[in-house]
């Protein structure tokens, strides 16, 4: 098979392959590091490279395996890690100037369970600094492309991810998600993002341990993909005080099921609650009748969200004072400005602000739970618009609308942040530009799997995903 | 069976005795009616009181028993509502006079699910003002009193849970815990109180919905029925955000098991963080031995509990302030003094010191878990002063050492509170005054079952609780 091939394999396909041992880990890392060296510096996904340890880890993994040792679950598969992971003696640079050259002696909980499962990781992932905003560049790397345009970004703050895996440089790999950072990537780069239930994969370290806004998770090219990196990531762990109790096997079932009569709430244009480019609006409608053809019952409706921007808007002000007071202490000067706006926004908050996003952030999921006892599914944009400028760090307007802060824009994410509902992203086809488009597909309180089911079968009927970016070819 | 004995049976007893149809429901309602109509008066533990409409429902439940009807697990038992849990059609006060005349139009899950178990409600147990503090007194109903002493407090704020189980007015009650509160008022009266992990007893209606604080839990003489009731009320409910996945059958599995070479640390003095009450330490030394006979290697220790109190009085202030904030800005007048402190306490909070404080609880979080990576299980007194006069509001000093304020004496409870380990008070012998004194078994975080396992243990051998109060008999 050859090695570019290879590199647009599936992941579950290509683990497969490697256990069968039609491939070995080497073959198939080598295979990767080739498309790396050749496409990443046209699109800057992959900013800390270690080609030799990789091979090294993928050279011991076939040892395993020749010696007849049990193989687990991403034996062999390439993987690569977010650059706001801590990473054992790779340079950890959370995209900021601060810790340019910073060298972690612990590896994250996510990137310890994925080497644990045999996956080999290639190095680290560009993200916008300290992944703040869904566009990723920063001062120490400078910008991520999109491979579908390089004149325009590849959203974030999960960018690095997602260009990698558009642009077959791996088939794996992990992200986080604060404003809406596994999915809107995911849908600017067509591929899946899944934004899972707090405590699904527990983040560890982690200075607010019961945050439950922030999340980390799986990102692949397939929603089968995602799925097996998520038996291997999730379940619980005893130093994460909200993990979840369920096993990393909650995602071995079967991802195929019925859809007949399923309730799905449709909302493309999110109900008018924020803008939409009318040409994501249409990308997504044309897909309803995929939907139905599932046998899903559509229903044009949205919960009512009323307060979600208050809460999300205290709340991440409050986490970006908590977790960044040292940094605007001490380094406000190497801070970029959105960064020390959100802090000095969480700095000026009054206990009665905070306190009333607690009630309201209670009263809205109650609301939502309302609205998800009538609906299974509810279908929104990932993203409220296509792939900007690379030059822009964020969209000013929406349809000459103008946005009110950098995160307005985001709003069709971080609505469902607040609430904790999982969500996926799942490539929907493309713009007229052809540009990638994602549907986001929100599901019940902590019903992952569920969201990752109906993904499947929308994906298994579009296959959005076997269109490559022209640089990656 | 004489009346009197059937209120002193085990709720598993009894319900097995129902079952058996050696006793019917309207009999066992009966002779619980009785005896509340001839201890209450003293006690003042059950402060709105339907026999009536209790034995209308014992008939009914004996109609379904004799038509043949699957029976329930908690078919037919006596229970009573914690006055801070609303109860449709029943007058509910949270101890306020704002509330003095509530009638509210919904349960709450806890009480519903002790319905839908088959128990039967007497009526509603007293509370402090909202229950804050641990000394049940409020401007509604005025104190409870401790069966063992009826010029001392029964604790609190389960106060008139505990001393309804103590007099044998109902064999299973539920309560609720924020700085000690299914703890404390178990120690003061000779009984059972299990503060579970948050979310094992889904709250609902809650309006904060993300609060981990503040748990509802069951109480009873005997920790195997604690573990009845726990069957009943735990397990997962989609309209409360943080509920835990497992299933109430968590509680179901044997309580017996063997504890040999089991690490327990020691810290009845609670290792100088706060004064203890010279007596309170003796009685739990003196248990020792018995830790010891059952296989426990027990150790003088101690976590860090640095920060704790910190922690603790920055949030609970900030949930004051949250909960309270409409009854502080319309009816302060009618709210008790310390509340008024506690709101007043939460409102003045910057932004930086509630950030702080979440900090500092994961910091505090993750040493305990490293204390428990070490220990299994960590004894502690469950209050640290002996019943005390039922006119003192709170404790002002111990061992002569003043009380910074009225949560001070609480230390032994809520420095559990902030991390959220499960922990369970059971009885522990008696003062040379013959006032009750608990002991708190801590157990790893989530570790519900386990903390009830040991303490079955240490209750069938010691079997403290056969000791019913003078009043009672």
């Amino acid at each position: 098979m050859p090695a570019s091939e290879l590199c647009f394999l599936s992941a579950t396909e290509l683990a497969e392959l490697i256990r069968r041992r039609r491939v070995s880990a080497v073959e198939a890392m080598q295979a990767h590091i080739a498309q790396i060296e050749r496409v990443n510096p046209q699109v800057n996904a992959i900013v800390t490279f270690h080609p030799e340890r990789s091979l090294a880890r993928a050279r011991e993994a076939d040892a395993r395996q020749a010696r007849g040792e049990p193989l687990h679950l991403l034996h062999g598969l390439p993987t690569a890690h977010k650059d706001l992971l801590p990473t054992r003696g790779v340079r950890t640079t959370w995209g900021s100037p601060i810790y340019r050259d910073f060298l972690p002696d612990q590896d994250a909980l996510i990137v310890e369970r994925q080497a644990t499962a045999g996956a080999i990781s290639v190095g680290k992932t560009n993200t916008p600094e300290f992944g703040a905003g869904a566009q990723t560049f920063n001062a120490v790397f400078g910008a991520t492309r999109n491979p579908y345009d390089p004149a325009r970004t590849c959203g974030g703050s999960s960018g690095g991810a997602a260009v990698a895996l558009a642009c077959g440089m791996v088939p794996i790999a992990d992200g986080s998600d604060f404003g809406g950072s596994l999915r809107n990537p995911a849908a600017f780069c067509n591929v899946v993002g899944l934004r899972g239930s707090a405590g699904r994969v527990p983040k560890y370290p982690n200075k607010l341990g019961w945050n439950s806004l922030s999340v980390q998770g799986a990102m692949a090219r397939t929603v089968e993909d995602v799925a097996l990196m998520m038996q291997a990531i999730s379940g619980p762990d005893a130093r994460v005080p909200i993990s979840l109790t369920e096993p990393g096997s909650l995602f071995a079932r079967p991802l195929a099921r019925e859809f007949a009569g399923t309730r799905v709430a449709w909302a493309p244009a999110l109900g008018g609650l924020a803008p939409v480019d009318a040409r994501v609006v249409a990308a997504i409608d044309a897909q309803r009748p995929t939907f139905e053809s599932l046998g899903c019952a559509t229903f044009e409706a949205i919960a009512d969200f009323g307060d979600a921007r208050e809460v999300f808007h205290v709340q991440r002000a409050q986490i970006f004072a908590a977790t960044h007071a040292e940094h605007y202490a001490r380094h406000r000067d190497l801070l970029k400005d959105t960064i020390v706006w959100n802090v000095e926004q969480g700095l000026k908050l009054t206990a009665r602000q905070i306190a009333d996003a607690e009630l309201k952030r209670t009263a809205l999921f109650e609301r939502v739970y309302e609205f998800f006892e009538r609906y299974e599914f509810l279908i929104l944009p990932t993203a409220q618009v296509l792939p900007f400028p690379v030059e822009e760090p964020w969209v000013g307007e929406i349809d000459g609308r103008p946005m009110a802060d950098y995160l307005e824009w985001m709003t069709s994410c971080w609505i469902i942040t607040v609430t904790g509902h999982p969500a996926v992203s799942v490539p929907c086809g493309f713009s007229p530009e052809g540009l990638p488009i994602g549907v986001q597909i929100v599901g019940r309180y902590r019903d992952d799997f569920g969201v990752l089911q109906l993904a499947y079968a929308f994906q298994q009927a579009t296959q959005f995903w076997k269109r490559s970016p022209p640089l990656a070819a």
